[in-house]
């Protein structure tokens, strides 16, 4: 197998006045990674005619396969199509379909398609058109001279539908021909850091080979992936899920997925399967823990709702908190053990749930008990179970503080819900 | 003033596999249009002396200034003052000052210094050093050729203070020898979109010359950078405050700071002035609305809680929404206005706030009241007063509609917030 070296050339005034970051470039280049190319620059430049010809001869001097993103909207400034013509010395054209695409868009408005947005249907002489699926920008394939040329939308939300699903397949038709096809599996870990992780995978990671394991941190989640080539699907599968087994063997109670979902995805999924409902309570947190579950499609038959008592009135109101609790001399107050332990067992009866969760803690700046900032109770109420309550001194700013709550108080409850389903599965055999 | 011309080089093969995202080339890029100096190209290269040669001896035909990021570190594969050196026709020393802050940092540690550690000390023949206030490798500057050449750490808590604190002197000692600074002040919309924005105010973004007017929108929310160079602070502000003046003037309903916070944390802050109270009933959103609320600090003087009612059970039992109206053949469903109306004004009653807001609608995918995906009702209560209700006709995703419908309602809350400070302004006068 020869190595294919590829280019990504980001084009955008906004990228080089820094008001946006080219997240593309680093979604590009792990695509590319994953089919086994080798990407050696990445190039920003902006929405200039001779600048971008210049950054197109350039890359075609020293790359196999060159990816673009931006520069192919309705605008006059939108020149990656027009660069890349005159470069490759290809008319351009409509294209036929993306035309009648951006005509029954602009149907259905108020406003009338105006004429520059004939711009977005336009493809070069003999490229093949890349629909897309998420706005109206066709993206453009070709090959001239060895080289392979990629045009797509700058729109992250455009362009990776676009890649996905027409770029890989036209890379594997015209480029990859004589390569295995790539396979990929992602693993979804909690309760863990990156670094505790990799030192419990070292042997494995250090002699990977076959399949590549590579981990990833990200707001309180570590994502594995594993990336192997086969010559069918059967075989990947097959060393994927031997791998996965042995790194599933030595972190059975992190790992809460073998597929990129988030802990409350999991949480959402096994608890509709088993038929549970679910209620919370949020004090420092202030919303962040319900917002997380209900983002998730379907959350609507577990979760029934919850409170934010953010005072202590509403704690005492809402949630019966005893006030003896929160306030006087002796009181352990808001941000305590007991306090977390009645929040989690009155959001389960308010709204007579199967579980329920509650947190309070000091998220900073500042603190009003004179209890230091990250200090931080979480709770697990269960119907007929006795209800749960966990310690957390987390460091880091207030968004910190509160997303590690927030996940915190998911991974004991994926690891409650994971015993359950142990015991279900006990009792059935 | 001539034109100085700036290329970005990020170098790291963890780039060019998509392992980070090159966050360094957008804040290098704003602080540098901060200053005046047009970056022209952003590029990213490996950790490969060869390529990496071949990068800065491209950059130094096309740019006046040359910033680099990262490949300044301890290891083997750091290369960018060596590839630097080499194309310069300069050696690399040990700087005694930086070694000694290396030395220092190993001091105190179990684990002894490496000795790869002093490469983190090293400086360019007759070079600059720029020290490290939050890591040990020791940044460069430099000029040759009319050329100038900054390197900085990779680390954005390293790059970042070194950039501003050692890079941003030495460009305006050694480069923008003869220009002015550079002002900038930030404006704030709601409430309108980025076009229909930048039509209102068409004429003075065509006529821009000084302040320049760059609009950027961003989940619901549209900013506006005001940009002047002055020779001191106070006339660079009657500049920057006149442009904003024409711009508000066009604008009163939906420019809501003149600075850069969100549409929460001016809320937040004029409720805090006023002294006011405000809680929260949340359907689709699901906690959005609060946790945006909540992220602020200090929100806790103002925000007392809320209620998530994600099912009909807990609209009714919270919330005492009458079940004739969620539920019956002829009822208005959870989904309507009177359903809105409720919500608020029983939040309000629930913690006797001076105000609260609802949101209920379907965020989708798929209704269970046969209504569009998109529908949305807000309302905002307020003590004494009527309570007001909207109806939204969102587009986009689940997530995009969630946002959409949280950020409207704050959007009504400003109004209204704007409105009272008003009336209490008139009174007084």
């Amino acid at each position: 197998m020869k190595a294919v070296k590829a280019e990504i050339i980001a084009v955008g005034t906004e990228l080089l006045l820094g008001q946006i970051t080219n997240t593309n470039a680093r979604y590009l280049s792990q695509q590319l990674s994953y089919l086994g190319i080798d990407v050696y620059y990445q190039t920003v430049v902006g929405d200039n005619l001779n600048r971008l010809k210049q950054a197109i001869e350039l890359a075609s001097s020293r790359a196999d396969v060159i990816v673009f993103s931006g520069g192919i909207g309705p605008t006059q400034d939108d020149l990656t199509k027009d660069a890349l013509g005159e470069v490759l010395g290809r008319s351009l054209h409509i294209h036929a379909e993306s035309m009648q695409a951006v005509e029954k868009f602009f149907e259905g408005r108020d406003k009338p398609m105006t004429e520059n947005n004939r711009r977005q249907a336009i493809i070069l002489e003999n490229s093949d058109p890349l629909p897309n699926e998420a706005g109206l920008a066709v993206g453009v394939a070709i090959s001239q001279d060895e080289k392979h040329y990629i045009v797509l939308p700058g729109p992250p939300k455009e362009l990776q539908p676009m890649f996905e699903n027409q770029a890989i397949p036209w890379l594997l038709e015209h480029v990859l021909t004589d390569e295995y096809p790539i396979y990929s599996k992602m693993l979804k870990f909690a309760g863990i850091g990156e670094s505790a992780l990799e030192d419990a995978l070292l042997d494995l990671i250090s002699a990977q080979t076959d399949p590549t394991i590579a981990p990833y941190a990200k707001e309180g989640e570590v994502t594995i992936r594993l990336t192997t080539k086969a010559p069918d699907e059967k075989e990947a599968m097959s060393k994927l899920k031997a791998m996965e087994a042995q790194i599933r063997e030595r972190l059975p109670d992190y790992m809460y997925a073998d597929q990129n979902i988030t802990i409350e995805h999991q949480i959402i999924q096994m608890m509709t399967g088993m038929k549970l409902t679910l209620a919370a309570a949020e004090s420092c947190t202030g919303g962040l823990v319900m917002q997380n579950l209900t983002t998730i499609p379907g959350s609507a038959l577990v979760f029934m709702g919850g409170v934010v008592s953010y005072s202590n009135e509403m704690k005492e109101q809402i949630l019966n908190v005893p006030h003896e609790l929160l306030e006087g001399e002796n009181a352990p107050g808001a941000v305590s053990e007991e306090v977390a332990e009645v929040m989690a067992d009155q959001a389960r009866l308010l709204l007579d749930t199967d579980f329920a969760v509650s947190v309070t803690g000091v998220a900073g700046p500042g603190s009003s008990e004179r209890k230091p900032v990250g200090l931080v109770y979480i709770a697990i109420a269960e119907r007929d179970r006795q209800t749960e309550v966990f310690k957390l001194n987390l460091k880091g700013n207030r968004e910190a503080i509160r997303i590690r709550s927030a996940k915190s108080l998911m991974y004991r409850l994926w690891l409650r819900l994971k015993q359950r389903e142990n015991e279900q599965l006990a009792a059935q055999s």
